[in-house]
């Protein structure tokens, strides 16, 4: 038996898995187990991980189950797609962004009830393990992390499931087997990793979506949809003030509906290797792509350059667990500067798998038909791009001359 | 009458504002016209420039029509595809990547039949002018650069029919009229800018398209197709090994099928304004999509990421007009440097308007099963995650007891 | 005469060149002339400019004289070293980070008296016109500028000359002949530019030196000077609470005694070329030094890894004249979140020439003895590193095998 | 016993603490051990390395001394000089730039001689561990690394001692007692770290320094001295070209004997946390200030800052040991790029612990007069200057309007 710990708060689903290592922490640690499941817009019951926590043992005082949807998209998703944030120029990082959520009101939690320890249910291999580790570790220093996948020796589904039975842990029918995919799920996306998808060369089968329809189902004709943006977040859809959480579900059932948001890539892990994802992030994809929209209108060309070349380093500190650090904090000090007047309207087209901006307009547009026109103007006077040009070109010049062009 | 230019050389393409731009350096410069019209796939008939041009009192010496097809894919956008170059997140550079390759050629022009002068149809508005003039300084400094639209004031419609009246320059009948849009042409895209676009909350009409089908129509079943790549540049399609201008061609045609490239945007220009602007890049949205999917699998971590994060800036020198430049060509070499194993193959899913990769392989994959798998394995140690967070949140950690967490 | 400026405020030194321009501007467009004289900490005497000005006949309320130190200091200087900004790796930006505050004053002086245009004393080939005008515009975009170098034919010394005695404006005997060098002096820097300064390889005669001592004429025994930082800036020297401009004031005395300071450098203007400039920045090296000394103990690794990174842009916003821009602002937005911790006393020791670090302490200092030291320890596990490399080396590893290593 | 290896390469210095490695190699791996001692021009004979090897029961085919001093500089510090490097800002990675070709001889070994690992004696807290061992595994991926540092339990001086006279292995006299400090040296620099460094405000004692005099007691006379770089590599000191070695080695005599090259700073270690480190690099110290000074007047603005902005990034690969990674050799092929034309000479002036750049020339310099001078010229349009300011203010006027400025 391992000692030094007294009171650990677990990360719990609800699930076998988290169930198991609730058991074994009891079991290896002879600790107090408290046990925190977290409403993310997974998409779950949560009351019956309630009673499973209660049926192994766990004091009514010691389960806590906290709807987080509104702080998930307000305080974490938002502030993340100011920054039209794509990690290796692609996902929408639906998982790491909820990390940091999860262990921040886990170590609120062992502050309330004066745990010493935190545990989660990530494997060795993954991202997931590092991003709640270094939330743990950045709120709480002196923190005792238990992950007990990279613990204990149940290093197989046989003795999971050896183990789940020997300590009367239910095992839902569907869990006997193995799960086809590996999956994580909340009100941003849904992904699945693993198993069939392990060959990067074969195309997922088409009954592993769950948050779209197949483009190829979606309804034969277009739908529009019009966002709108203040400082940078989305309020309202088609004219309607939502919530952020309510919002956020509602451009869900909307991209899902034509099939949009489903990403197939291989991705580069933190811990050092490649692995394939394939995600449904339906609404998010819309958010991304209205952001930029409404950006294109409202915001400064270097500011934009700015972020844009700030962007992927901004993301791979998400993806890599770095939310809680001093230079996310930085680069958001300076995102957030610029989002003070993206505010409008965009207008999206919905059609079979794809979102694309048709219209956009905002009371702080940025820009002016009277420079931009065809139409012979006073604003412009089309003179001084000779000036401009020459002494841009000055340094070419001189460089080719130096050349002996 | 303006004096100190012999002999001028001007990107000419046989249309109504160019002939009328030669037929006003005659006038206005008494000097010998050169001209220069290049087949850079943009899908028209060359010959009528040059009969046009003897019309309009040319020496046959002086009238060069050059097919520049291949070298445009080859040198231009090939090159700039290894970047995985998007301009403001979106815009694939077509009309830009198009200008150095002119310009170079005109300077060439200009060296071989010694000419002191060259010039161009952009107008002082846009971002072409800067792109024009840039390659002309940096290749040869000394060059005098007329920019007619700058100069003259043949300010509207009316006065530059009036003036092609008078000179006998043969107008179009469709030309009489104002065109309803403006538009640039190459075998990468074609883009539509001014008159029915200025409003950005518009929806362009659909007759507006040439290259693409609309989505509603394109074929109810989607197509794969797959692309190979050696260092980094797409070599053959469906397993045809293709010359570049040939590959672009081929997916220009299976991309417009599918209603493939279509991108609707603001942008912000170099002089300062911003601009509304749609495009059709139907090969290369392929192009740009399956090149993120080979390196998926063949591109280092941290060298796909510095890419990532240098690719803005390159995007913002090729669209300012800096292609010849030290800048652009040390990312060149730092962009070129890595791409020497991106080789393999990449399956794309085309349906309906969007493109998506749903398989990649390569013999150089860095992609590796047995590190990534869910399985017991004995190549990675679980383990070693451990001491891998606790470093990388150790700085985190005494920042917080710092502050007194 | 020009026409349409009815009344323009000028940047007036009272020296001869914008006593002239002040002459040229009543001459040439017939306009009220304003006078506004900074008191930046040039070290000259600003009353003579007052008498001067209504000597040349601006009304007495038309005479705008400020002293504008503390605000250069607090708003200006601390905020661009709180960046450890040095444009090119070398130069402080003494003449570029007072341009902005000069521009700032004189559109409110415009704004106040009603005055439709401004006017400054900088040639057309150098960065100061920019600085200048880019803070016009940024801060009233309606104003007309006007640029008397830029527009005038008073190409020679001779001719100003002429046009001074022709309109009877002093001429100090000093001013006679061509002076030595450009000179542009404030409570930050004095810099030297041109004439004997203007072959790179010679260098400049040590009479030329105004702020600070040769360091072989400096003092024999080192001096030792203390000073703090709050929220990294400056407050106190050697234990005494100063004010931002009275704290520059002393170190600039302190480093000039001891010779340190002195730059000389080619540098790349803004507008194309490389010119050669000598400066004297005698306290800003003090800061420049000190400040990275205080952060270096102070200061999130990551966090200051980022300014590092971003610093070089900054200093060329700064250098280019873009203070007053979105992406500044939003670049110092990132500067200052960092700063927040940055407390504490920097020890450094001065002598003939050179400024070093020798000591630092912090309040909120994050170097840890117990975490450093050789000694056998409980907060750290070696072991861990174990795990940290080996995950790190993992793609290098990967990478590698790919090759057949 | 631990099991496993059959032969293992030490990083051999001879002294005290590799010895004792030695015989644990010995005793606890049982396997043969073969010793690397290499010469990057650490001041110290290397023969009594190689008759310790023997007595300690090496045979003599496995025991290898090499001359490394010219492959270390030719192709690892002027690379990296290449890029102005500092590691946060002041840092010229003596240390770290040396530990990458200790690595790689040290693998290239091990493949003649058949061995399966390696070992160092870097211990578990400190950055050279990551250094060697990220280089042991990107050039050899399957190799047994070894690092005693963090398995033993040798853990104070006292066991290291008792170990060392167990097992008859000689011990210097002035080894008996603890060093005050823990020493690096190369033929670039020299370190102090530890024990009396540990209190970041105590100044270190002036006899520790032992390359350089102190700068009291330096010349009172000023000496100049000339370098010359072909390809942004030193090649020749007061006209007298010299191979890379040699070159450095009288850079740090005359440098050494100016009291030039000292730094005091704090670092941030990979590992994470913060540590005091004084260094010595007269050499490199010019050569940083002389690089500098010869890009100054060949390398284009653009280029330079290119370089400028990437230099924190490159630094950072080589203190954390990425030398031998795609994103460093990425960087390297940008940097390179660069340098084709930065060649000429630069003119310093040494006096009293400080080196400063007074001249500069070139046969491919940029540097323009005719551009730069205050004369009247024909070069030079000041006219352009307008409309390259009024287009580059652009976008912020529209700014300011948009604002109701």
């Amino acid at each position: 038996m391992k000692s030094g710990v007294k009171k650990v708060v677990l990360a719990y689903s609800g699930g076998l898995d988290t169930s198991v290592i609730l058991k074994w922490l009891q079991e290896t640690y002879a600790c107090e187990v408290v046990t925190f499941t977290a409403d993310l817009g997974q998409g779950e019951e949560l009351e019956p991980a309630r009673k499973k926590a209660e049926l192994l043992g766990v004091k009514p005082e010691n389960i806590f189950i906290d709807d987080l949807r509104e702080e998930f998209v307000r305080d974490f998703v938002f502030p993340m797609f100011r920054a039209n944030t794509l990690y290796e120029g692609t996902y929408l990082l639906g998982t790491s962004i909820a990390r940091p959520l999860i262990a921040k009101r886990q170590i609120e939690i062992a502050k309330q009830v004066g745990a010493d320890a935190v545990a989660h249910g990530a494997t060795g291999k993954g991202n997931d393990q590092v991003r709640f580790e270094l939330g743990y570790y950045a709120l709480k220093p002196d923190v005792t992390v238990i992950a007990p996948w990279r613990e204990w020796d149940l290093n197989s589904r046989t003795q999971l499931l050896e183990f789940a039975e020997k300590h009367q842990i239910p095992i839902a029918k569907d869990k006997r087997g193995e799960a086809p995919y590996s999956t994580d799920a909340n009100l941003l996306h849904i992904s699945y990793e693993g198993k069939a998808l392990e060959d990067p060369w074969v195309e997922p089968d088409e009954d592993m979506y769950t948050r779209s329809v197949a483009p190829e189902k979606a309804p034969d004709e277009a739908e529009y949809v019009e966002i709108e943006y203040e400082k940078g977040d989305a309020v309202a859809v088609n004219g309607v003030r939502l919530t952020p959480a309510a919002l956020l579900t509602e451009l869900n059932r909307l991209a899902g509906k034509h099939g949009i948001g489903r990403l197939d890539l291989v991705e580069n892990r933190f811990v050092g290797m490649k692995s394939r994802g394939v995600y449904e992030t339906p609404g998010g994809t819309l958010l991304s792509v209205a952001h930029r929209g409404i950006e294109s209108i409202t915001l400064d060309r270097e500011a934009l350059h700015l972020k844009d070349e700030l962007m992927p380093r901004y993301a791979k500190l998400i993806y890599n667990g770095f939310w809680f650090s001093p230079e996310r904090e930085a680069l958001q000090a300076l995102i957030d500067s610029t989002q003070q007047r993206v505010n409008g309207v965009v207008r999206l087209k919905l059609f079979k798998g794809s979102a694309r901006v048709v219209g956009r307009k905002s009371p702080n547009s940025l820009y002016r038909l009277d420079y931009v026109t065809f139409e012979a103007d006073s604003v412009y006077n089309q003179k001084d791009a000779e000036g401009f040009i020459k002494l841009n070109a000055l340094r070419l010049r001189l460089n080719s001359i130096a050349k002996g062009l």
